[in-house]
């Protein structure tokens, strides 16, 4: 399983690209971060995100991309920033027909470290160790967008199963109401 | 001046193309909503919002975009998706080199209504006699991104002016600093 992890925003993006094998293994393929700076026009730096974000999936052509889910409540000066950022890599990958996941902050920790405070260099220490790296990735949105990745490749098929059995056992309860149903129809019917 | 305004969202986003003419004159030419509903994924309605934005540019060709300026302070469960939409609004723009122009709702409702704090009946009534129109817009996102581009034919060339007029003065002021400077070593250097 190919992911493109994405850690987004204006400023600094951090985009990753990691592939999954058999069992825990993952491996970083390549990482980046797509920087815009605050004096340039927020469509333009929107344009600047999207346009590496389609680069990155054309190029490497991954199999879902994952997002950081951004909160109103954290830092509401740049949130709103963050929000648009992530959804213009959302919309590079639905132009490409490529499915979106988001995860917070604190699945992601909850993920690499196996805590969902652990802090920044938590994170980072985790992130270098589990990919087997010789550097620590920096900035910390590098980082970051690793972990998103490895979360994606841990989490993700777990949460995709588990999305998948819920729909079935819905189906499964929906037909026994159903039987039930019949099933007294008929008695009242047959007490007639 | 031929403008398009957007008052973003997901599950509605409003469209309107303003045309103005001379002194105050201003014309619909035309206005819609795009929908898309809340059990679509976040991605697909982002890339239905960016497809009718690119439709109407493509279409229309305005020369400037004006967009209502989101905050999280309101609606914070919604304002997330709202910015987004905002978001690949404004990436279209770009994506066409158009310019993108934000004003806040209060800027807007001042424009056409005269107050900042005009409820939504207000600002139907007062686009509907502005444009001359025989029906009242509806939804109030029509009316509301009819509003908007009105707001940008009467309030953006004198924001632009404002823009141009506050960089000649800042040009001006540091010519005058520096010929100061000059002239204080010039007296500096004539008094040893």
């Amino acid at each position: 399983m190919r992911v493109m992890g994405v850690d987004p925003g204006l400023t600094r993006c951090g985009i990753a690209l990691v592939e999954s094998g058999a069992g825990r293994a993952v491996a970083a393929l390549d990482v980046d971060v797509v920087r815009t700076p605050a004096s340039m026009d927020l469509a333009d730096r929107l344009l600047a995100v999207h346009t590496a974000a389609v680069h990155w999936i054309v190029t490497h052509r991954p199999e879902v991309v994952a997002i950081e889910r951004v909160f109103a409540q954290q830092q509401v000066s740049t949130a709103m920033g963050t929000a648009q950022a992530a959804g213009v890599v959302a919309l590079a990958a639905a132009q490409h027909d490529i499915p979106v996941r988001f995860h917070t902050p604190s699945e992601v920790k909850a993920a690499v470290t196996g805590s969902g405070r652990a802090d920044k260099a938590q994170v980072t220490s985790m992130v270098t160790r589990i990919l087997g790296m010789q550097t620590r990735p920096k900035p910390a949105d590098a980082a970051d967008a690793l972990a998103l990745a490895i979360c994606q490749c841990w989490r993700g098929p777990m949460g995709d199963r588990l999305v998948a059995a819920q729909a079935k056992a819905e189906e499964l309860a929906k037909t026994h109401r159903a039987r039930l149903k019949a099933a007294h129809a008929a008695a009242v019917k047959a007490r007639r």
